[in-house]
Parts: C-alpha cells; structure tokens; sequence
C-alpha cells in the first residue's frame, strides 16, 4: 500500500533490485544519447524476464499478467524505455499464444526460450506500405513499416502487411529478424522514450511461408483474439504508472538530499516539513495510489479473460476493455502530473541537465499521445450513458 | 465493473431493489421536510439490516465491511440521510466490539438482535460539555452533546463523557435512550444531510452504571481499538462515493428521459449523442471508477485488520488509515464533481425544485466538511515524503 | 484592484451601500421563500438605478455599460436573483434603443423616466407557444411564454411571438404589463435565483398595435442589433462575477468572526493563520481577479461597439462577443468554484440552514445554466484555431 | 482582443515581424546547442530594442512597462531565452534609473545609448559569496556570483555584494564587464531557457569606485525603489505568458499543416473540425485571454505607479504587487498548460525530436521555478482574507 517505501525497505531481498539500481544509474546519459541500449537490453534478458509470459509448458515461466506487468511497472520507475522494449516483447509472445496454432506456439516460444531471444514486431495498424505477394508457399514482403518498436537487436519479429492489391485487412505472421532482405533502419529520433528502437524496417523480397502466417487476412478475429489491444493498452498504463512512481521518487530522494533548502519565507527548517511540499507530496501520493488500484484491477481482470482462451464472450470482454480505459485516463493524468510536478518540489536547482529531472516529462508526455485521452472518455461516456461495450479495435 | 449497468440490470433479483426504489421515490421530498424518517427507518429494520455487524456468535449476520459498507453505499445513492444512520448505527455495534468486554458485547448486542434495534451516538469528541460524576457504581451523566446522529427512535446510544474536573480524555459508555433524564431535542437544520437526526442530546442526572462503561478515561487504545477511526472515515468515502453514483444514475435516467434536448448547435438529434455530454459521463465514470476501487481497497483492507483484533500492530494501523485516507480524497472530490456536473447534464430545465435535484450537492457539500480535505493530504504527505505514519485520532 | 477590500471601505461614502446591507440582510430568509421581492423592488426602485440604462436624452442616467454591470455585480454579490431582475429591465430598456425607432424610444423610454417603471420580458426564443394574429392595424396576442423574467411588478415588457402560421423568426413587441389579457402565472419554483420571477406568462387576446411591433418578423438585424446578445451574456458575467466576490465575502467575514476555530492539527492560534486557508483565499482572489479583469474588458469592448450604433461593422462585433465568451468561461467557473469553496472555509459549523450559505451555489449553478460551457469553448476554439467569427445568435 | 490573429495578419506591417521570423527559425537548433546567441543579440541590437527603457532625456526611447514588455512577450512567443536576456537588458536600465543619482544615472545611460551595449547583471540575492572590501575610493570586490543573466556579451553590469565582514544586506554597484578580473564562466547547462547566458562570474580584485555605487549597504529603500521587485516579476509574468502564445501559435499551424490527420473514430475530414480539439483550444484561448488581461493591467498600474517615483507610497506599491502576483499565477499555469497541451494537439508525429516542440515546456517549467507558486498564493490569501500588504522582497 505505501508505494513510495516499497522501492527502499524492500530493496535488499528484492531480485529485481540490482537491474533497477543499474538502469537508474546510467539514464540520463542514455536518454541524451538515445539509439540502441545493448548492455542494458543484456542486462534485462540475464535476469530471465525475457521468458515470463511464455508459458510452462513451452519452458517459460508462465507468469501472470498482474506479475509481468508489475515488473514492467517497476522497470518504468526507472527506464521506461526499456520497460516498453520488454513489455513489447511480451506483447509479441501473447501474440503468438493468441494467433498461433499448437505448432506455430511450440516452435517460436521454444526458440524463444532456447535462445532467450528478443521479440521485436513491425505490426503498425496505421501504416499500409508493407505489401505481402502472394507465392507458391505463402508470401514474399515488400516495403517498409513505421514505428517498430524493439526490433534493433531482435531474434524474432511479429508483422502485419496487406495482401497486395486489397484494401482489407492485414493478415499476421513471424519472421526472424535476421532473415535476408530485412533492413533495420535508423529513424527514431523523438523528444521522449529515446531507447525504445522504434525504427522504421524496410523489406525487400523477404519470405513469409505460409506455415508463418498466423493470422490470415479475411480471418474474424474472437473476443479472446481482440484482448491483443486491451494487453497493448495495459501496458501503456502501466508505463504511464511507472514514471509518475519514479518521479515521485526522484523528488522524494531530492528532497531528502543535502541540496534542498526550504523556502525563505517558509519559517520551517527543513525542505520536507513545508506545509505546501507536503501536500504536493500528499496530491502525488492520491494519484499514483488511485492509478496503481485501477491499474492491478485490470490486471486482474485481463487475467481472469486470458485464462478463458477462446471461450471468452463480447460481455466479458467489453469490461476488461473499459477497466483498461478507466485506467488508462487516471495513469495518463497521473504521468504527466506526476513528471511536471516533480519539479515544484526539487525548485530551480533541480533543473540542471545533467539531473535529466525532464526525461519523465518528455517520456511519459511522448507516450502519452499514443492514442487520444479525448476518445478514451468518449469510450466510457458511451458505455455510461448509452451502455455501449467499446468496439473492438487496435486500441481498445 | 460496469457500475451504471448495476442497478438496472440486477435489479430483478437484487434484494435491496425494493427498499433502494421506495427510499428513492419521497427522497426529494423528503429533504425538504428534514427531521425524522420515522417510516423509512422502519423499511431498513425491517430489512433486516440492523444485524449486519453484529458477529454470527451473538445472533447476527456478521458481515463484512466489505459488505456491509457496500450495502451502504447502495442506499446512499438514493437517500445519503438515511445511509448515514444506518452505518452509524453499524459504527456504534463496532465500538461495543471494539471496547466492550464478553458480558458487555453478549449483553448489548444480544438485546440488539432481540430488539432489532437502532443505535444513536453522543460521541462527538469535539464537545466537551458532558460530564462523568463518579458514584458508589459508576457514574451519573449531566450536560449536554451536540451532533448525535440518530439518536431520535433509537434503543441505545454509546457516548463519550468527561470525568468530572478532569481536563484529559473521556470514558466511553453505554445508555438506552428511553432511559430517565435523557432528552433528544429538535435542532438538527442543516443544508443537507437533513435527516441523520444529528440532534444535540440533554442529559440530566442520567446513570451510567460501572458495568456500562465500556472504556476507561484512562486506558490506553491498542492499535485495533484505534481502528474505530478508520471505520468512521471509510463510512464517509463509502456516503461520498454513493452520491456521486446516485448524481451520475440521475444524470443517466434524466438524459435518456423524455424532456432531454439536445443542444441547439450541437447539430445532434439527441441528447445522449452530443460529443461533450459523452466525454462528460466518461469523467463521471473514471472518477466514481477511481473512487470505487480505492474505497474497496481500503475496506479489504480493514477487514483484513478487523480480523486480527488486539493482534493488529500499529504498521498495519498505519497501512489501514492511508487506505481509507487515499479513498477519502478521491471519493471527496467525486462527490462534490458528481454532483455539480449532474447539472451540466440535466441544462436549465433539471433545475426545478420538484425534481430536488440540488440534494446531491447540499448532501455532499455538507458531508465533506466533517473534516478538512487538506489535513488528509497533509497525512499522505507525510506518509509518502516521510515515511511518516498517521498518528492515530478521532479523524484519522 | 483589492476586491476584497472595496465593499468594506468604501462603505462610508458609496451610495449603494445602504441598498447593499438591506438586501444581504434578509437574502437568507428571502431565497427560502421564494416569489416575488416586492419590498427590495421598490428599494432599488427608490435608489433611482432604473433610470440607468435610459440615455440622457430621454430623462434617464444615461450610464454606459461598464457602470451599470458594475452595479449589478455589485448587488449580485448579496442577492444574484434582484440583481438579474434588474440587469434585465437593463436590457428591456437596450432593446428598446436597438430595435425601436425614435418615436418608439421616446414614447416608451420617456415613460420609464416618468413613472420609474420596471420592464419584464417574454422573449424566450425557445419558446415558441406565443402566436401573433394579424388584424387590422397590428396584431393579436394568443398563447404562452415561459421564463419571463421580471414580469411580475413590471409596468412594461418586451415580448417575441411567432406570426401565425409561420415556421420562421419571431417579431419584436411592446405591451403594457396591466393591458388586459394578459395574466402572469405562478410557476417559478426553482433550486436557484428564486426571486427572479421568471414565470410563465399567458396571453389571451392582447392587442399588440403596428406602432408598438420593434420588429418585424422578417427584418434582417444589422451587426448593432445583434449586440444584444451579447448584452445578456455579459450581464450573466457579472451576475456569476458578483456571485463569486459575495461568497468570498461571506468566507471572509465568517472567517473573522466568533465562531470560526483553527482545526486541532494545524497548530496555528487563529482560522485565519492557517496556511492551507490562506492559500484557499489566494486561490479565491485570483479567479476572482481573473474574471474582473475579464468582464471589465469586455464591458469596454461593448461600450466602444454599442457607441457606434448601426455603423458597427461585423468584425468589430465578433470581437466583442469573443471577449464575452472569455469572461463568460471564467466567470462560470469562478462562481461555482467560489460557492462551493466557502464551504471549505467557514467549515462544517457553516452549514446551518439559518446561514443560507448554499444559497451562492444554488443562484450559480441554476444559473450557468443559461446555455452550455461547452459550446462557448467550442466558439472560442473556432475562433483561435479557424479565425471563424460567432454566428450572431440568441447566445453569442 | 484576438490573440491568435495578431501574429499573422499583422506581420506585414510590424516591424518586429523579420526579427521573430528570424528567431523562430533556427530556435529548436540553438535550444539544443545551447550557449551564447551571439547572432541573435546582435539582430535585436539592430532592431534597437536596447534603448526602449532608457528615457528620452538621456536619448532612449522612453517606452512605458505596458509598451516593453509587450515586446518582451512577443519575443518569448518565438524565443524565451532571447526575451529574458532583453526584459532583464531593460530591469538593469531601471535598476540605473531607480538607485543611480542624476550623475550615474547620465553616465551608464548615456553610454548605454552611445554604445548600444548589452546590460548583464550579477545580482542572485542568495548567493552571498561576493564581498566588497573598503578601499581608499570605493571598494574591492572579490568572490563569485551565480546565475548571472546575461553576462556573457555584455558591456556593463549590475552587482550585489556582501561588505565584507559584514551579515547585513548588500551594496549595490556598476561594472564594466571588459574591466579586469571579471571572468564570466560557463556553468549554464540547464534543462531549460538554454540561452539566457546565467552563467556564474568570477571577480578577482575588481575595483569598484564609490562613484560606481548606487545603493549602500545600509540605505534603506523607498517604496519606489522596491519596486524593482515587482519590474522583475512582471518580466516573468510575460515570458509565460508568451510562451503560452508560443506553444499555442505551434499547435495552430501544425493543425493547419499538412500533416495533420483528423482521429481514426471522430467521423470528420479534417484534423481542425475535431470536436474535442475545437474545445482544447477554446480552453488555450481561454487561459490566454485571463493570463493577458492580468498582464496588461499589472503592467499599467506599473507604469502609473513607477511615474510617481519617490513619491509613490506603500499602499500604490501594494497594489502593483498584488496585480503582479494575481498575473504571475495565471500566467504560470497557462505556460505550464499550454506548452503540455500543444501536444495534445500535434498528436504523436509532433515528438519528433527535430520539432524541437517540447522546448516550449522545457523553458516553462525551468523558467517558473523562480521562486514558489505557492508563496505568491500565500501572498494573495494574506492580502484577501486579513489585507496584509504584501512585504516588499526580492521577490514580490
């Protein structure tokens, strides 16, 4: 419950503790840098965590979604672009547990475990440049696709391409990153979430078999099929959750260290027995609360949906749908509060580069515009007011 | 998780359903009259609720807070007077769990299922106006007591008196309020909240025998016994939380109503369509959703401590009271938006006074002020910058 | 710039401070019952102010709109719904000089100066139950308007009707309150502004003579007519503005009087020392300065635009009716803000039914009411990102 | 009155119009170099900005506070680093005019309009490491400043200094900055407002003639002369303001540009018919047009009050600083907003890097850090509630 001690008290047993303390240490110098952080992506798939959503009985770990996430939650506290890189990893193994057949999982989730390989993916719903041909066996890719979070470094990439000649939908497959004709370019260069790798891939003459494909093109997804956008979306909230907890602890540190002076006029001693700080401290600590019991109840109830497989139904699928939205709105705020907020708390000192105090900002604000808050309310209103379950869709 | 969809749909089967509709038909009324709801109080007894909190070993139903607050809540949404009085009623057979020995706890809640009876309060620990005069076999009672919600047609009533010539804490005791020399007068008029009977109570040479006193002046609370403050707190987030559905239910049924129009510009050709109402409800929701899962967290986590009793340590205390502070603020402020923004839905024509639609607000508006919003965030401040925990105290 | 401090200072020499005191002192007692305000009528009356809006030429005060707003939020600032009833006859008397040729103003405004009568109106243009049948010089009146402020005690009103038989705009008239016929109901029952006699006026068979028609129902209004519009929008600025400044008033007044106590944790010796208070002032003080500055301003613009009369040109007006709309946003806001606020100053012991401290929210929320908030952001969004001007309109 | 109108239809015939097409043009580039903007300084030299605040009499334009700062703020719409390097040329001049005798006041500003020459400053009323030492005539000084404004490229500065061995309030005194052993260093790396030049000085052994002194050590000012306080907040006030502006004049051409898409579900064709942006820039406009308001009529109360000179008293200065105050905390908050929402608006392909959009933000939130938010509402609440005039200081 008291978020904010979690991180110290518990530090010592805590396995994940020496990755927090090794990501913390060098972010900012990441965050200038940008480009591809190998040591840091080593670091992370040595703790094993590149195996926690493939399950036991493919040689992973079989952890829960409410766990991983918790994980990908912390990672944000102190990186959140390498919390999206892993949580995107994961995204792409839930979505050959969701689109595989028995095969297809065993192959690529026992390549994943063997190999302890990174899932990179080029499965951008808005962007149709990628064409899939049509050969003897299967496809041949060609073109190129925007924003493909995670694939520098990848063993293994999920895509999306459009059947040439249609204007339907895209149908799903597999590749190895490796594989010929596959170009990695170098074209992410945003203000925030600078290490997610999200490059655009060109494709030239590169083989799909038909035995890669996962999901055809004019295939009708089922309501378990369509929990692919409620995980992509939980994974945001808990990105946005993880950077309001880590600036929250940023400021808390700060203000605890030898640099915070109280105000002039204040008449207190010590930063933290200002009357006005503690209250900030008090606001901070309502909204990461509200946004962390909103966040784990739609874990909850993802997994409670996952677990169900294809025997899910629209109903039960619309309120997972609408709990990630509920919490999507609340953590969206909280992120952004939470990432300017931090600096009415460590004052104009706290404003030297080399901090980087403004990299929460810039990430969370970056992320944040993923997909609209204004729809997002829209969504709820309709189910509030008009009972309308959400549509199915890339977002929702 | 759909919590607009509640009500209507269970509605059928739900056993509170009748009792929710029959409080929820004269509440406007109702709060235009004030004073006793003699009739309505009688509805809810004869519901069986008053033995909700009173353990199964003494005849009741021993519910949960969980459950018990729930059913609060539900009321509160039609009629927050009478939802009030009820959970002060399940306070009060808490405080004889909490301070009374075996023989006190078989005795008064024995008689309480017996009777079904109701219990008032003259417990305010802000006046101090009553005192205790030592006598051969306890105490007798004089003076005066303000704020004793639902004391008028109650049974029994526990109190708080000071020790005659003594400046330090007060005992708690035991009375029936038929009992000579005790008079409930008629000064309760508030703006809201206009029928918890929150009288002021005359004592005049009342008795209080020793073996009705169930505290000492001069005993020190364990950490459990101080939980009868949390208890207090979450009743009130549960009463907030219930306005702000009832406000969001009216908003509802009011817009898919017959009188609603939709805005001469707003080019829609209803008013449940209009682009803004839509992300209206959305807020509504995300604020009651935010609200709604800190409140249930919180009363697990009192349940959890309830369950310990005098085993509770003061860490947990400390864990229990930041729960049911964090839902106090986010219920507080979702009361108060709900039911101002109820308004902006209903337009001008919600504003006649028939329709009694401004008792949300006055309700909550009053009910908000039992203590202040910016202390709590100062504890949570404290908390979370400090690692402070909450002192425990008649608020907290 | 001290709104604060004005009323209390300048109280020895400002004529309207004996009106002022008046009107507070029994505003309480006079919002519980409702109706209509005969005794404080005649005060304002006998203050000579109806004469205000009349120009000199014609007997009256001749006051440009920067003054006579400021006179109604003064008094809105003790009583919103005298202050509407007056800024309304403000307005009767405007429409008058908008639409009315010379011997319709002399005629009817030098009657005003004669006999210092007050002007109602049955203009709701929602309202379309009012029907003129044509007769040999002029029309008859048949039907009902509802919402007609200041009908009640008036010897004049204007009234909009729908030619008989026809679909489209309404045309302008003036009748004498007592003229035979027409009967003014009793229907004005609301939450809020419960003075403000807007009843429902029914017409049966009233003469309406060609010389009394200002406009017929065909005519094409030039910029300067349509400025009344935003006449009635700025005197809701100023009504929400003095709804805000008197809730602020009474936090100040209570909060230096007897009754108010520090709370028992802020460890300060006065309720005025404490630094969550002050702040919750400085935060009242600046909306409030906010929505001053913006209201004076676009007081200004008017005054400059109605100077002009029917040689304004369509840009100019647009101008004004933005700055409207800037001051109508943040005075809304304002009002609620500041009535609800009060309550977190004067605290639980404030919600005595006796004190009618509700009362500010009640007269603000049932007034911004009037059209919705968010099609004035809509406007301004229009404005500042498409440079589109406001469709002249009821409204705007 | 409209904004967002002003910078476009205007530029033909403004003659500030090439310089802030200058600056915008490569401001993302410099705010990533950071450093001196040599180039920049030298174009606003050309434009003869550096003698707005220098009186006629002495050959300066004499342009009032209003005049000034509304081209301080017109620059900090497209450069906010160049605009406070400017605001605080003119806060130097004033400081000549407010402390300097005729002699000084004729010499420095003579040479200032002679010469063109930048004023810096080594002013930080914090940094007490600076000390006089008594010498035959006048001082010498010796130690550090930090956060020296505008140093670099200066020809003359402004200074505090601690007499040494002294605990009390500082003298001030005039620099030549070309004078020996002064060494300005280059330790300004901050996250924000890149290009202000707030490097730290060295000063070894530099002499200070008492011709060059302005203020003893132990002179006691006149209201007048604190005024120099409220100059330098109403400075701040019109960075923020204009930086709003700024973000907002971004978002608006962005939407019109070419890349802008309208949501894949709001049903519209183009990006700027989007009901919900429609509103996110009504509330832009809105927060625009009260920061603005404020402004402006601080910055005349600024100019009435700074035309009196010694004659001014405590009470007019009062007021000046409260209107400053009441501007600082909206304008705060709409830099703080706008610069957020712009993104809001621009939607994700807005974060790229080379955009260079989050510098509006950056430069905000450094830039508000000056002194607390907080203490300026305390301020206010003081004034509000017990009409305690604001103390004079360094900041108020």
């Amino acid at each position: 419950m008291n978020v904010c001690a979690a991180t110290a008290s518990d530090a010592s047993v805590d396995p994940l503790a020496p990755l927090l303390k090794a990501l913390r240490a060098n972010a900012p110098e990441r965050d200038r840098l940008g480009g591809h952080a190998a040591e840091e992506k080593a670091l992370i798939r040595a703790e094993g965590l590149l195996l926690d959503a493939v399950p036991k009985k493919h040689g992973g770990h079989g952890r829960s979604w409410s766990e991983l996430l918790g994980t990908v939650r912390r990672i944000a506290t102190v990186d959140s672009s390498l919390a999206h890189v892993l949580a995107f990893h994961h995204l792409q193994v839930a979505t050959v547990l969701i689109y595989g057949d028995d095969e297809q999982q065993s192959r690529w989730l026992g390549a994943t475990v063997c190999e302890q390989g990174w899932w990179g993916n080029a499965m951008n719903p808005l962007d149709r440049r990628l064409e899939a041909h049509a050969e003897a066996d299967g496809f041949v890719l060609d073109g190129t696709k925007s924003f493909c979070s995670g694939t520098s470094g990848s063993r293994y990439m999920t895509l999306s391409a459009v059947p040439a000649g249609d204007n339907g939908p895209m149908l799903l497959g597999i590749v190895a990153t490796q594989q010929p004709g596959i170009r990695v370019l170098d074209d992410w260069d945003p203000i925030g979430q600078r290490q997610t790798d999200s490059n655009s891939v060109a494709f030239d003459r590169v083989a799909l078999p038909a035995r890669d494909v996962i999901r055809a093109s004019d295939a009708t997804p089922t309501a378990f099929q369509t929990l692919r956008a409620c995980i992509g979306q939980l994974v945001l909230v808990n990105l946005y959750l993880g950077i309001a907890i880590g600036a929250r602890q940023e400021a808390h540190d700060y203000a605890h260290g030898g640099t915070a002076r109280p105000w002039v006029t204040s008449g207190v001693a010590h930063a933290t027995d200002d009357p006005y700080t503690l209250n900030r401290f008090g606001e901070l600590h309502v909204q990461i609360a509200a946004g962390t019991a909103l966040a784990d109840r739609a874990a909850h109830a993802l997994d409670a949906a996952f677990a169900q497989g294809h025997a899910l139904d629209a109903r039960e699928r619309a309120e997972v749908s609408v709990a990630v939205a509920e919490a999507k709105v609340v953590t969206h705020r909280a992120g952004l509060y939470a990432s300017q907020e931090l600096f009415e708390v460590v004052g104009a000192r706290g404003t030297r580069a080399a901090l980087g105090f403004d990299r929460f900002w810039r990430n969370v604000r970056t992320h944040t515009l993923h997909d609209p808050l204004d729809y997002k309310l829209n969504l709820l209103g309709r189910w509030s007011l008009k009972g309308e379950a959400p549509t199915p869709s890339l977002y929702n």
